[in-house]
């Protein structure tokens, strides 16, 4: 019987960056020798082999497309490769892969077919935004995308206050980034003047910005001639909400 | 006015490791040049500076001691260096700083008294394990350490089973080492068949273990000779539970 090879889940950069703030070396030279990459987009996943500094001839690398639609018969053929002891990464757009982003089918079947899973250590854009917030890191939840509607998604806001009140727990949460001026809008809007804001932007670049105080301070913030919300827009936002 | 320095948060290993499968080479660099190292213990903290490579000579370094009984008014005197242009690092006992794990008031008090703060990019046992997992990474909670009695252990472990079915979430909790034997059996009695668990050991060490599968099969799993459930006792392990 062949030994099966191993299923590595490869962090990707959180943007564009020259440096490398984000990737442990040993990371690296694991992603430098993979037989196969199962990917979101194939061309950025070429310019992300560049940036890591690939030592495999690119043409030598087989590429496989994942997406949320990718079916089940097609993941069930990325794993036979794995089966005959070829050693694959998966690999999102940004950050790691299976967290508010594809992989974690793939990832279940891997189990169910008894390969050898690996996570590998990279940036995640919830988790620096977590720690960099100073809200309760004990216990949090995060909800990916709120709910497009505006009704609804004010309904969700206000359920995650409350519920940060009654439990003690920090709320995270994202927005597409064309949107983020009308989320922190609503959010300043509806939430108590005490409830804890926390704006986690273009984290581990060079960019990354981190405001985190209370409502009411948001407001006189935002009064000031040097302040513009709209400099958000279009720039990838964790958001935290911590009620006490 | 004096330019603030820094607060960093910075990852700690995740136990005894030779290589390097946690640090991006930004990060080690950062930590090689700190003034001043709030730490959970010196010691400890002194030993990771070795394993870092760190050039500042060890007596030029301050160390102010960080637990989670550190009172207010000590944090404030930790913020003194800080305002006056000194780099601080927040380093924990393992993986992230103020993520199941002290920090969080600290960098509540920097963010009020303008000081920036920067979350550096390591390894956290509980990203790991979720990515891991093959669970939902779309929407999942934390929950730190479940209750230590009997009783109220069973029934948290029951409401968490039932909050993830109905709300598509991924439950993540922790155990003290020495109760991880107890604590799988407990799951095993008392989930429904059909219920994923994972158990992810030892994460980025040389002896890391992730297995996840229905209850049904783990339990087809413990009667297998070659398995003995008492090898994850006294090993740090993330659970995760998930019921669709």
């Amino acid at each position: 019987m062949t030994t099966p090879g191993t299923l590595y889940l490869l962090p990707n950069t959180l943007g564009k960056t020259n440096g490398n703030a984000t990737h442990p070396e040993e990371v690296l030279q694991i992603i430098r020798h993979l037989d196969v990459l199962i990917v979101e987009n194939i061309q950025n996943a070429t310019r992300f082999l560049q940036w890591v500094g690939d030592t495999v001839p690119e043409f030598k690398i087989e590429f496989y497309p994942l997406t949320k639609k990718t079916s089940d018969i097609d993941l069930l053929e990325y794993i036979k490769p794995l089966k005959k002891g070829k050693n694959a990464g998966v690999l999102s757009e940004a950050g790691l892969p299976a967290i508010a982003d594809p992989g974690a089918r793939l990832v279940e079947l891997a189990h169910k077919y008894h390969i050898p899973v690996r996570p590998l250590v990279g940036p995640s854009s919830i988790f620096l935004a977590l720690m960099g917030s100073g809200f309760n890191g004990q216990q949090f939840q995060f909800h990916g995308y709120l709910p497009m509607d505006d009704k609804a998604c004010s309904q969700k806001i206000q359920e995650l206050e409350g519920q940060s009140k009654r439990h003690d727990i920090s709320q995270i949460f994202m927005e597409t980034p064309y949107r983020n001026t009308s989320m922190i809008t609503r959010i300043l809007s509806q939430c108590k003047d005490d409830t804890r804001l926390c704006v986690a932007c273009d984290l581990s670049l060079d960019s990354e910005e981190i405001i985190s105080k209370p409502v009411d301070e948001w407001k006189k913030m935002q009064k000031h001639p040097d302040y513009d919300h709209s400099k958000w827009n279009k720039r990838p936002v964790i958001y935290l909400l911590y009620a006490r």
